[in-house]
């Protein structure tokens, strides 16, 4: 979608005479107000005594962040949000938050901050270091939370609470920036923040969010055809909780960490087809301390 | 362990004349006071205005079980517990249920129901059907509802509430047989009662529950020596709580269903593998496909 300068232009006039945003106002831009973006917004209410502007692809959602007041105001496109931010935040999917990117750095004030909340990073830190000028600043986050559903309309303030928050750093980056990052993150609830460089962070979410999404899926991919509700009980329901899963998304996630997924199926499907083979000679040693090693270290992970 | 038959005799007395149980008052007798068993004592407490006899092999259980209320008295043995038990609920362990009933059998009164609540049930009906007298009524029981914890001191009332109960019944059984389970599942708490036989209950449970003890407990047979718990979220949490599991319990239960687990071991790393090869191939159209349909088939489950 392309914009013609003097409709850009009027619209960033008109946003920046808006009384709600006086000088010297923190302001946050979030550019995207689908689950993250709109449970951020709820979240960061207040961040900084700041305003929030918004901006999504779908007008019916910027009409009801408005109504439900997640945001302070919207902008007809990114390079009009991010007009005045001392934080922008893209929270869509990671190609949709390159092109984002793209279009809005020249929009950006000197000294603003950028980050994204995608789960899978190495591509945006390429892109960042590619295309980013030295008078704006970036680092990634990842809030490890979600829902196995999406869009605005499940958004929802306390979806961060207690939440682990990754900060993606790359190589050289101001103390400042990561500083903002870890003010918001413990603002919005996290319970825990950690920094990270891309290919550590790719390569434990491959296990921790991209494999789990992945076995659940599989454990959906077939079922007895006379299964009923009353056959499940809470370990079916939690096991395959997450194959609720928005396909365009995660196969955008999937296919941008490949290298590291691919790593982390081998050794999972290994495990399986050991576990199958000491089922068909009835090796009951070997199952009970599969099952029990992985009891603890199921406990050994609760703790670290 | 065995009784000398005076000793027996003389406890089976003291309990027969116990003012407690005073004639033509329902008892049901549980054997096993675990997490289940113990539960079920909580959950049964007032069923049909009767009183409850617990056994366990541990004596402190015993104890705590009095303690707390769960039950109206203890028994030395399962043929003490037995003794005028108009329902029986065997909560073990298999091969501890069909070591215990064999005990208890001779000692239960004519007509009295005898049940139990193991996950796998084709070699205790197949024990059933080679030693119940005719003058005894069989169904087994499974109810849907567990945790990861197991012990009578995680026992609460509240286990069952909504959870499938699943009553398997041998080639012939008695309507009142059935009719009593049912009406002991719903006062329990249950959210659905269904009827199966047990080549059914066993071939659906091998996908429902023990296929999902075995994803959780391989995902965590293995991890990223640099996770902490801040790199993980709602996904990895639920998709691995079972891990944390009792492994001599669960040995045993997955060695008695073998064929059917091994079946759905072949389906689920079928699935997996080809979802890796695809990864590999970096096949967008049949990543998405395989989660879409995932997700549907989970949409569709949780209607049935």
């Amino acid at each position: 979608m392309e914009f013609s300068k003097s409709l850009q232009n009027k619209r960033l006039e008109s946003t920046c005479h808006d009384s709600r945003f006086p000088d010297g106002g923190f302001k946050t831009a979030i550019i995207g107000l689908g689950l993250m973006g709109g449970s951020l917004a709820y979240a960061l209410r207040g961040f900084r005594n700041g305003k929030i502007v918004g901006f999504d692809i779908n007008a019916k959602v910027m009409e009801a962040a408005k109504e439900k007041e997640a945001v302070d105001s919207c902008a007809a496109a990114p390079e009009e949000a991010v007009a005045g931010a001392d934080l922008v935040i893209f929270c869509s999917a990671p190609g949709s938050v390159m092109e984002n990117m793209g279009r809005a750095i020249p929009f950006c004030k000197d000294g603003a901050v950028l980050t994204d909340v995608c789960g899978v990073k190495k591509e945006i830190l390429a892109f960042v270091s590619a295309n980013l000028p030295p008078r704006l600043n970036y680092a990634g986050l990842h809030p490890m939370a979600g829902k196995e559903v999406s869009g605005f309309e499940n958004a929802e303030a306390g979806l961060f609470r207690g939440a682990g928050f990754i900060i993606v750093v790359p190589e050289s980056y101001k103390e400042e920036t990561v500083g903002l990052l870890r003010a918001l993150s413990l603002y919005a609830g996290a319970g825990r923040v950690v920094v990270n460089r891309e290919e550590e962070h790719d390569a434990l979410i491959a296990y921790t969010s991209d494999l789990m999404h992945i076995s659940a899926s599989a454990l959906c991919a077939d079922y007895p055809e006379n299964i009923t509700m009353a056959h499940t009980a809470g370990a079916f329901r939690d096991c395959t909780r997450v194959a609720r899963i928005d396909a365009l998304l995660w196969t955008e996630l999937f296919t941008k960490n490949a290298k590291n997924i691919i790593a982390c199926l081998d050794i999972y499907t290994n495990n399986l087809l050991k576990f199958k083979e000491a089922m068909e000679r009835d090796d009951k040693p070997f199952i009970h301390d599969f099952l029990q090693k992985a009891n603890d270290n199921k406990n050994k992970i609760l703790t670290l």
